[in-house]
């Protein structure tokens, strides 16, 4: 265990770049701060890398922190690394995963060009609770190891496994498997009922503004619309996100 | 029309005050801002009681604004009354709707202490989607004419009547109307798909923290719980709104 005090330490600066995505993609690493985000990751120990603890607090009493590196800091040093306006004296460094198991996921949710930060992190906790198997989300998407996405996410980011890449690949494998496609349409496509709950679907949605890529709608099995029966123009996307996935799982 | 050039004009100091909800309630008025939102509230122009229009700006030239009051402005008093970054240069003060025939209301929401802005904003959204009668709120429940809330409505504020009352009241008629009444909790009930859709049915949603107050949860038909099937410890309150009311409906 080590004790920091500078703000300036060249350790405090390296930990401080995490907010940004370029920093998170050179070291596959991200930071996460407060007590629950925290808690959740410690039921997964292995992703920790460090732990950085602020001197002032007591942890809880039912933590396990047995074999993980620790920093200790002072209260300025765990300002200088926090976004958050009031720290909780808590945070830690992550490990990004990398492998999984695309090739057995049955579940499945693409994510095509999501901008929102809170839209992102409440559909990853909306996915985790429907049960799927894990999400792919698209080079456009805003990156899920922000930390505004990993607090709205509310720890559901070290449930479910997230992987960045070609959704236009993803497609393809999903259909060569038997996994039916379902893309997110106002203009075409079935109302979401008609299609009946399974065991095996990948569902499709897109930016808030724009929806799916045209293009990427061509190659689906189907596509869905949830009916508006008043005057809204849409639905939130993590709202339809939620309605379609509760559906097509059954 | 007037022309209103100083931010220390009385009329500017009044219309300040409808940012908070002492006003709003003592005058029985709110304050919009925004293209898109004066728009939506157009297509109900008896509701508009002042149009406040920046002198730069240029009205869109389909919006029918005759018979309107209207107030232009100096850049900097639409400055003084926005609670936006960059105003839009477009504002109006609407009046609270006060009378509606709750009696017979057969597809309502019930609020039971909603804090989040956002989150009661795109229920209001979402409920407008889901093409429900009208919203009932308990008085803990944050104020829809909150501009946070009217703006996540993104202008379902305007399409769907929202009463304050006393929840427990609101069971009652409802029961008495042979309108089913579910309360929604993570400890108590049955899964929501037991229940089967129905034109006639009223859902009672909670707060983020605490869910629905254990009291009211005794005078309902029957409570309901979204099953989670992943690790996630609940759903966000307004994807289990848009998840149950869209179940609900049929």
């Amino acid at each position: 265990m080590d004790r920091i005090e500078s703000v300036k330490n060249p350790k405090v600066k390296q930990w401080k770049k995490l907010h940004t995505k370029k920093e998170r993609e050179a070291t596959g690493t991200y930071l996460i701060e407060g007590i629950h985000l925290v808690e959740e990751a410690l039921k997964r120990k292995e992703m920790i890398k460090l732990l950085i603890i602020s001197e002032e607090l007591t942890l809880p009493t039912h933590w396990n922190v047995d074999g993980l590196s620790i920093s200790l800091v002072t209260k300025e040093v765990m300002k200088a690394i926090s976004d958050t306006e009031a720290p909780q004296g808590v945070a830690a460094i992550c490990d990004k995963e990398n492998e999984h198991p695309i090739m057995n996921w049955k579940k499945v949710l693409l994510i095509d060009n999501v901008q929102d930060p809170g839209n992102l992190g409440t559909i990853i906790r909306t996915a985790d609770a429907a049960g799927m198997d894990g999400m792919i989300i698209s080079e456009g998407t805003v990156d899920p190891y922000n930390s505004k996405v990993i607090r709205s996410s509310q720890g559901s980011i070290f449930h479910i496994p997230i992987v960045k890449g070609s959704i236009q690949n993803a497609i393809s494998t999903f259909k060569n498997n038997h996994v039916p496609v379902y893309g997110t349409s106002l203009q075409n496509g079935v109302p979401y009922k008609e299609v009946s709950p399974s065991d095996k679907f990948c569902l499709m949605i897109g930016n808030e503004g724009n929806g799916v890529d045209g293009a990427l709608l061509q190659e689906t099995t189907r596509n869905l619309y949830i009916p508006i029966y008043g005057e809204a123009e849409s639905l939130n996307v993590g709202i339809a996100t939620g309605i379609l996935l509760y559906h097509l799982r059954g």
